[in-house]
């Protein structure tokens, strides 16, 4: 099974899903946040490791649900947190409706996902409750990780990439270990996937963090160098931080706490800094190692058809959006 | 098995939940919310209906744990939108430390629920989980038919209960249902926990109204009238507006939308409106019934002790605080 044919699937599934209920604003705000698109990686690789391993892909369509709907109620309270008013080039649902719809409406997503996991043939329910907890806590940590870093001074490569692990990556680690649990899959063989998930985990969110500063405008699709704009600390400023000295290091702090330049400015300053310290190069090689690491464990795994998921891993290692 | 005794065994296990965990901000403040007491009810009602039907109530324990922590993040939420800035005399999570923090600790508590309830034994986990999910849903659409009901000119008699079922009266129904569950019981025991403790969480509440309003502010431990200052839609409110005819209805939507009184006085004229349309009786009656009702269902179920039950109920309609 293709990345495509998973991608298929999964947007059929998810047309079935009936959210004509009353009160419409809680069940409104969830269509809008279900119906608006996205890339749909956790679910599709759900199904793909469920195939992969000769198992039935209709034990997995639930479980899989499950993932998007969580990963869409993640987004949903982000933004909240974050202030984000623009989603996928629509409206916020906080941005659309307001605050407490968001609030309320992100909880009904949560206990949604949760019956859809509880459709999980039963004899897998147990391991496949257990993992998508463990990880659901998971992914709120790092959310919390990540605002925690907005206020503190210095904050260092391994804390951030625990933050992103914990953000990002646990997810579409849980998503692939989710469809071999359900295929039936022996322990060491939903661990291999799991390392596949988290490491291509790992790589999708660096090149997410190159993209905002080095992608190319038009494609990506979004505003180029917003990071740089908000002083995020991503891969990028965090090594920019601890790579600079003299002159440079009094340049960077100056871009970003001191000189009050426009923003097209201050990314093109902040930019040419990054550039000097080779933190262009610096990022694409770490994630090109997290890229390895995946495709060795996908390496361990014994699975007739390994090409769909290198194609998948290649695509988002390399994608410009 | 007491109430009191089942409330002893909940409070020791809520003191053995290890939420000294990391990331502080977002482990804090739901320790903070579970640690701060509160009648413990749906879960001591939990361990009640497994102990009542001979079950080993050592099987209940965690499935009681995830209803408490769920009513407690319902509540964390609740007071966000509700602009609350006090709960159980002490300050509200958002209040405490803000907004985002109350979100993800929230978020964060509906996991913490399903890990607890994912320890239920796994022979009773799928349909405990299928109870509960359909009642956390249910809470949700209530509290949104609640924040619905503020905008709405009319409310009437029969969307206020279903509001209040939903709001309040599914959990503990849930409870006394998940507590059966996992003892083993057959459907036609369930489903009578389940009428014994959805009636009961109506009689409960519409004592919560009526204490609002007509309770002594000493025992109650609240101020004495908030619903009436905030025109809150109440069984009350509502009543009033339904029963209200000429000269008396325009006093009160005077009170409610014109005069701008005291707080003290707006609370004595519409105290003496609803004294003269016997809302005080109406009210008491309501409860009376669905407390009976309550009662019937006890009646018909086949357990050795039922007193346990009836003096846990007789206290929470009679209950002045």
């Amino acid at each position: 099974m293709t990345f495509e044919q998973a991608h298929q699937r999964v947007e059929e599934e998810i047309a079935k899903i009936n959210l004509m209920a009353q009160p419409e604003l809680l069940y409104q705000p969830i269509a809008y946040s279900l119906g608006s698109g996205g890339k749909r990686i956790r679910p599709s690789l759900c199904l793909m490791a469920c195939d992969a391993l000769g198992g039935d892909v209709n034990k997995a369509v639930f479980p899989a649900l499950a993932l998007e709907i969580f990963h869409n109620f993640t987004l949903l309270h982000d933004d909240i947190m974050d202030k984000d008013e623009i989603r996928r080039n629509r409206p916020t649902v906080h941005k659309k409706w307001n605050e407490n719809v968001a609030i309320l409406s992100g909880d009904a997503m949560q206990i949604l996902a949760y019956q859809y996991l509880a459709k999980t043939p039963v004899e897998y329910l147990k391991p496949v409750l257990d993992v998508f907890n463990d990880t659901a806590l998971k992914v709120c940590e790092g959310q919390q990780y990540d605002v925690d870093f907005e206020t503190q001074d210095r904050v260092d490569v391994d804390a951030y990439i625990t933050m992103i692990e914990y953000k990002t990556a646990v997810l579409i680690e849980a998503s692939l270990k989710i469809g071999a649990i359900v295929a039936g899959a022996d322990y060491e063989t939903v661990d291999l996937f799991g390392k596949f998930g988290k490491n291509l985990g790992l790589a999708f969110q660096l090149r997410d963090d190159w993209l905002d500063t080095f992608g190319d405008e038009e494609t990506f699709g979004k505003d180029i160098g917003s990071d740089i704009v908000n002083n995020k600390k991503t891969y990028l400023l965090i090594s920019a931080l601890q790579l600079a000295a003299g002159d440079l290091k009094k340049e960077l702090n100056n871009s970003l706490f001191v000189a009050e330049d426009s923003n097209e400015d201050k990314i093109m300053k902040v930019k040419s800094i990054f550039k000097q310290l080779s933190i262009d190069e610096l990022t694409q090689r770490q994630a090109e190692r997290y890229y390895e690491a995946s495709v060795a464990a996908l390496g361990q795994l014994q699975i007739p058809d390994k090409e769909v998921f290198l194609t998948l891993a290649e695509g988002l290692l390399k994608r410009s959006k």
